[in-house]
């Protein structure tokens, strides 16, 4: 099945994205037609994955812009900010937002101008113009992260930074589509990632699409399995990387790559430079959103899975220390890990 | 709600459980009369827990014994050795059902000549010691691990080795009730446990019963939970412990005690001495049960959760070598790590 995650409908001004909380039972798209529409499926986490969800935004504010009727730049101006403001607090961790948000944002500023009717069209190109460079970028990062997996390759990942979280590709599961392509064989395991289960769900989907070999374990499993010698490489994405290099990512990322140097298995992150956030110095600064209890104790489940009132601990994300990251894969370098700060010289 | 979690109606010749399938949703007790379906609630889980199970095959035994219609000792022997063998064979890593078996079976041993009726009549008698050694071993496991554990603790626990595992009190958490009960107050946080879920569903339970304050967390969360600084020590069951301090445990342990070192966390594994397999030397001794991968992929699930065909690695266990272990706490002591191979004088 091919498909893109996240398109823009141009004839009809709408965002496309493949509802995520349906996999892998059922394959719905969604056209989205509003910013209100588009927040609601940030928030809920119908498209998911740090790329995926810059893209989304971009596409959310340039079908919200041509929708703006008004001749005044200042009036559409203003419009647009309420449309950033709304779409940029939806999710916090993840940096690709703002990012393309503020991509968005500079079409204005360097416009000022301009006839409506051009800066509309602008931003619908610069739209696309983000959503291309999302697959060329994983592309790359594709390339250069399957240089570091070798044939036969035992492969751990976490939650889903495949091409369901990007427009194509992906970013942790790009070198394994690359590298599968190279005609090497792995077998990728893939963590469940509770509560939402994104390895369960659409990593396994994904990687079985594409007939490459996929087992899901449960998170708590990954040390039992490293322990039996058959993993070679851990691959993670990323939804915020600090000057440091410390990386914010799915719950869970930190204990795994603790684990790994347990055991002394690689532990790698792949991610565009876009998640890279400068002005975050160390993961300290890097805020993590905390999501409702319910996910946890009830979301999925057909019978009570724990008692009423109890307190729950539900963090979406949590921060690996870069002195646990083998290297950082990149659309421009793979990034080795020095042993002081990361160095971001290829 | 006061009871046992397993218990022998000598009356009506039963084993009685509490079905911890249906927990939290339902407390149901199992009247269990013939051996098969003392069999089939280990197999399934109902009742489970190594010092539980312990108990509930010794009464099986004794129950089974008394429906036997025979006076010749031979024949009598002969069929409990069948028994033996069915309920032996219902799980393979918990230490504690051989253990028990092997008792019962000593009674045979031990009155070769004595009347068929006076055997019955023992090994109803032994049963019942078994059961009230376990609540008395419990109790002072409680005792001796409660000296470790300070007024305000943050403790996290993994599965259920709590009065669910046992008679009464439990293993892990025995300290948790006895330190509550010498005026301590402690926050308690259960990892949920996938696949099955015994920390969400019947730790939390019991606890919040006991009025206990707890807080659930997915598996993966335990690596944030320790970095928060909120968690002082860590403290687990045991299933099986080989000679050198080796400990299986329900899957997901040895990589909290990998966490638990990275961030100077206390590592205390909680069990009776019944728990102790001399005969294994290490932990690669020691059998790991592995499970049907639905377990994984269906059991708890309103929808579809994997993709159907994929592959599941689904072990029940883990080993957590010894070096990672700060103190094994027995009813005789508190056993600490002394470096090399474990000690076992208190």
């Amino acid at each position: 099945m091919d498909f893109e995650t996240v398109s823009y409908d141009v004839q009809n001004n709408a965002l496309v994205i493949i509802d995520q909380t349906l996999l892998p039972g059922e394959t719905v798209f969604l056209t989205l037609t509003t910013v209100e529409q588009a927040r609601e499926a940030i928030c809920a986490l119908r498209v998911r994955g740090a790329p995926a969800i810059g893209v989304a935004a971009a596409i959310a504010y340039a079908v919200a812009a041509q929708n703006i009727q008004t001749n005044e730049f200042s009036e559409f101006s203003l419009l647009l900010s309420a449309v950033k403001d709304c779409l940029a607090t939806s999710r916090p961790t993840a940096v690709n937002l703002f990012w393309a948000l503020d991509r968005m944002e500079q079409v204005l500023t360097d416009n000022p101008g301009a006839p409506i009717v051009i800066i509309k069209k602008r931003l619908q190109e610069k739209a696309l113009e983000i959503k291309q460079e999302d697959v060329a970028v994983c592309r790359k990062i594709g390339e250069n992260g399957a240089a570091l997996l070798g044939d036969g390759f035992g492969i751990l990942t976490h939650c889903n930074a495949g091409r369901l979280a990007a427009v194509q590709y992906g970013t942790a599961l790009a070198p394994i589509y690359v590298g599968t392509e190279q005609g090497k064989k792995f077998n990728v395991f893939a963590d469940e990632t509770r509560p939402l289960l994104q390895g369960a769900r659409l990593t396994a989907w994904e990687l079985n699409q594409a007939g490459i070999d996929v087992t899901v374990l449960c998170d708590n499993m990954a040390a039992s399995l490293m322990h039996t010698g058959k993993i070679n490489a851990v691959i993670v994405g990323a939804a915020r990387i600090a000057a440091n290099g410390d990386t914010a990512n799915k719950i869970g990322t930190s204990g795994l790559a603790i684990l790994a140097k347990h055991y002394g298995i690689p532990f790698y992150v792949a991610a565009p430079t876009s998640t890279l956030d400068q002005a975050c110095a160390t993961g300290a600064d890097i805020k993590i959103e905390h999501r409702q209890g319910t996910e946890v104790t009830e979301l999925w489940y057909k019978k009570p899975m724990a008692p009423k009132g109890i307190g729950v601990y539900n963090p979406a994300f949590d921060v690996t220390d870069h002195t646990l990251i083998t290297a950082i894969i990149t659309e421009f370098a793979v990034h080795h890990n020095t042993g002081g700060a990361f160095s971001w010289q290829g």
